[in-house]
């Protein structure tokens, strides 16, 4: 396979305001687009699934992780690697249930939404970040994990942290690490 | 004035291919929303604008950059300094009149381009990338600055180059370079 490494070996870098920023602007036109909340968070989600799907070959190529043998380790790569590259943080991992397929990733900061005060008037059930969730499903699923990931918990609806929740939906040893071309 | 470096020390910096795709999606949706290229075109560039006047603030304080005495070294601080920062990528500056109000950033490669082939299907007059004029637009003008920005050439339209034309439309000395609070 091709490594993307060779074809760019810079590592692309910019200032995050001018992201922040733009995506501002893309939740205040799916807003002004979508009535209800939960089709703003749907269409973000959805925005997002396409984003990861693309990001994740690059991802995997300039970040040169191995295979992952445990969900674990996949959601460690998640907060330390992942988020650490795209958003400049680490959130912190913990393992919600025994059967060790629950995750949460605790942001105790959130850059997305740096600019944001509290959310718009009337939108009270906006995730206003769920295009991360996407990003983080739509990876996934390029290396053929199955995943719910949703917002349990943000800061921009009073609560103390900002908590994304990710469920694998199988078992690890049913899946094969498969990487489109 | 109280000064922004103080406020947040890092520089904060970020892997530029979520910026790109997100405004990717951005443009998609508006061209979902706007039939007609033009109304598209004066979103992005409404968009930038507000942007652009937001960024402008933290711009100054992070780059340091001195007052200047004249429009050519305001394009070269654009060039140089906001493009390098923002975008990781430093176009070239041409002047095009003897008034020297009139002036060009080339730019040899367009990384919020960069996933982009060619305009979409039935979007021939979409100027992809306007946001960057507003952003430049709204950023003069917090510095009382009042300009036009407009792609002139654009590589996704075909031509060799993506050019920027910026006019400045009064003179500098008319001018005080205030800055909002």
């Amino acid at each position: 396979m091709s490594r993307p490494a060779h074809r760019r070996p810079e590592y692309h870098k910019i200032n995050k305001d001018l992201f922040v920023l733009t995506y501002g602007a893309l939740v205040a036109q799916l807003c002004k687009d979508y009535e209800k909340d939960e089709d703003v968070n749907k269409y973000l989600d959805k925005m997002g699934y396409g984003i990861g799907t693309r990001l994740v070959e690059d991802f995997l190529a300039r970040s040169c992780v191995r295979r992952c043998h445990s969900y674990s380790e996949i959601v460690d790569i998640i907060a330390q690697v992942a988020f650490k590259m795209y958003l400049g943080i680490t959130p912190s991992v913990t393992c919600n249930n025994s059967s060790r397929n629950e995750f949460s990733l605790i942001l105790d900061k959130n850059p997305l939404a740096e600019f944001v005060e509290a959310l718009p008037a009337g939108r009270s059930s906006l995730c206003y970040c769920n295009l991360v969730c996407g990003i983080i499903r739509g990876a996934l699923e390029m290396v053929n994990l199955a995943a719910d990931v949703t917002f349990l918990q943000d800061r921009l609806k009073g609560d103390s942290v900002t908590e994304i929740g990710i469920t694998f939906l199988k078992k690890l040893d049913e899946k094969k690490c498969r990487r489109k071309k």
